[in-house]
């Protein structure tokens, strides 16, 4: 039996699902697969955590990852720190000692993704991220080697666990953003500062990552026009449902002839497309490709041990190629292109809309939010203006058809200028 | 650019999909992977077939599969001849040969695993078939590297596109089983003769491959009970509908600590369940494992482009290996124990059922009925019975709480005998 060693830096609950699952499955995997997995190592900056960890198999406990890095014994590194620094380093430093490199960070991923391929392809190692997006869910192993031979011209994603859960606590109790934020930080789900989340830049990262890997292009998180879910509220959701649509936030990827539209955004869905089955905390990705055509897979996107089993299932995969191939490792070729990215224009896309505007329940005022549509070219599909006490705040909600976005941010800035507007109107773009 | 030589067995539907798949994306394919894919020989019995085939790159044509086997410049056999024999003397030939092999033949794979494994691992080459389970979706991959850590517990499948094509279009128009089956027949989704789909039989070849995967034990069809869809009426999935479920042919595997469940049958899942919303031709598998937990993977289980995306990723894989990795593959560790299966007996199993009763609508029939099943320790949940006038042959639907299967298969056989019942009662069994 072949035996492989690992040095695991950060030993928070991702890290502690690790040695869990490899302590309990060590048997299994090596049944599998031929190779045995020993962390050797394990580096925290908490004195006290590394105390508690691990066990009697692990020989070096550290707070300094050079000691990791420089250990000759060590074939792979998993970094779960997170973050960019001292991550990026850290990792860096691995891959220039020759060692292989398992990490879930995906904003370290998606922001300086040449720097570490580059240097991994020069030292002939591997750099595996199963867990940067979708969790357990095998989405990159599934755009880099089953759908490696086609087109991939669509890609949809719930990337986010804690919106997810956020939105569907909406839907089924009618609570508000605030009280379902809340429901989610009491139960771990949202972070204390929970910013990254539901502005949807967690989701962009990830979509950035999924966008390198499927269309080849060297695209970042500043290049999605990235919207969050924080002027939602219940109502919106219940009316959704009644019109036959779910509210998801949506990454969304597309490869078009004109160009490649990236972008993430609270979204109509309708009912019956798979993803608006996808509930809670879970994710779920769809991906069309000229010759898989509709394909769909679903997963716990976060977790401890949902985690640990995909960043294991990456460990093992690197294990393999240390034990049986006397080789370097096969260069990355990630056919990504920084020259033309080929973005299409945010305002130039043609999108239908769910608009609600917040009014004083005046005379005219349906009539004059509806000329200012009418005169950016914004054709309305349908109305709703409820029967309130006349001088109140009540909600006007319109369907547009497709109408071009730049169109309509423009219309929406000079509607909220209206007096007769009390709040911000809350836009959501549907998907058919 | 490194160029690896390819050998297709069997120019049909999917090896033509397979020749204008490396056709169209061989570019992409090398930009991705640094890898050419030449398809150089093409085998087939049929001479017009093989003249109108393949473009001016193919440079040998021949009926004869030995040419491409015996020829040192092909890297890779693709075989899509189908069937037991010759697949099976052409596929142990070629991995002889030191030939890695590319197959989707599940009726082969699941009946004669043992002797292609070792053959393979015996030469140092790698056997692929992704597509012998869910057409596009890539779940053995998934199984085998991605959950490669982790302990399956609970396989569901919709393993086979006719049957669910069938079940959706009698859900659908509320026609029969004979008139869904010509539908499906017409549109080329049934083959003209449909047994192998329609009895579960081509499902439970599927199962058997994902059970060996993912449970590690010696699976053949045989080992997995298996009933067909012929006996279900619109009616009966008109009715689940109404009580939430819907109706599709399962292939269920579960690993217990009391043993191994393996079963294919029309099945009542909940409404609410994501494979209950994979219609028509789709394929759909879910995974429960205990650190990946739930997981889902949907996409499309047949057709010449999904399947040539699938094959081709395999290929590309292989490919991979023969341009980068000098050394033989890893030998297949596959797992699998032929000692003991510890297969729970299907008689032990504990299951609820919806059971329809054709009776002649006289006094006294349902008390017959219910005191058969109630000597067999069945338990009634409900009851539905229609009025109709008195002589006529009339539905009496019974759903009951869990009984053992051994019980229930007793009951059902002394109520068949009944004078009052004119038709085989029909048992659909419920998941929930």
């Amino acid at each position: 039996m072949k035996s492989v060693k690992i040095g695991l830096i950060g030993a928070g609950t991702i890290g502690k699902g690790i040695i869990e699952l490899i302590s309990s499955n060590k048997q299994l995997i090596a049944d599998r697969t031929g190779v045995s997995l020993e962390v050797k190592a394990i580096c925290d900056k908490d004195a006290g955590t590394l105390k508690d960890i691990g066990g009697k198999n692990v020989s070096v406990k550290t707070a300094d990852a050079n000691d990791l890095i420089n250990d000759v014994d060590i074939d792979i590194i998993v970094e779960l720190i997170g973050g960019i620094n001292p991550a990026k380093e850290i990792i860096l430093s691995a891959l220039k000692n020759k060692k292989h490199v398992v990490t879930a960070n995906k904003a370290l991923l998606s922001g300086h993704w040449k720097d570490i391929f580059d240097t991994a392809s020069a030292s002939g190692v591997l750099v595996n991220f199963e867990a940067s997006v979708g969790g357990a869910i095998p989405i990159i192993r599934t755009i880099r080697e089953s759908f490696v031979a086609d087109k991939i011209n669509v890609i949809y994603g719930i990337l986010n666990g804690t919106t997810n859960f956020i939105l569907t606590k909406m839907d089924e109790e009618h609570c508000s953003f605030d009280d379902a934020l809340k429901v989610a930080q009491e139960k771990g789900i949202a972070e204390s500062d929970p910013e990254l989340d539901i502005s949807g830049k967690d989701s962009a990262h990830k979509l950035a990552i999924l966008s390198l890997l499927g269309f080849g292009k060297d695209i970042s998180p500043e290049d999605i026009f990235t919207e969050g879910i924080e002027n939602i509220e219940p109502e919106d959701i219940a009316r959704a449902y009644n019109g036959g649509y779910s509210v998801k936030l949506l990454a969304i990827a597309k490869n078009t002839s004109a160009g490649l539209e990236l972008r993430v955004h609270p979204t109509l869905l309708p009912e019956s497309h798979l993803l608006s089955g996808v509930k809670g905390e879970d994710n779920a990705i769809f991906v069309k490709g000229e010759f898989i055509e509709d394909s769909l897979l679903f997963g716990k996107g976060a977790g401890r041990r949902p985690t640990a089993g995909s960043v294991v299932g990456d460990i093992v995969e690197i294990a393999k190629h240390v034990a049986f191939d006397k080789e370097d490792a096969a260069p990355y070729n990630l056919n990504y292109s920084s020259e033309d990215k080929n973005l299409k224009a945010m305002e130039e896309l043609d999108l239908s809309y769910y608009l609600r505007f917040s009014v004083i329940d005046n005379p005219g005022v349906l009539a004059g939010i509806s000329s200012v549509l009418s005169e950016n070219e914004i054709s309305i599909a349908s109305v709703l203006q409820e029967e309130r006490n006349q001088g109140e705040i009540v909600p006007v909600i319109i369907v547009t058809h497709k109408a071009k976005e730049g169109r309509m941010m423009n219309a929406i800035s000079r509607i909220d200028k209206m007096d007769c507007i009390k709040n911000k109107t809350v836009v959501i773009r549907i998907e058919e």
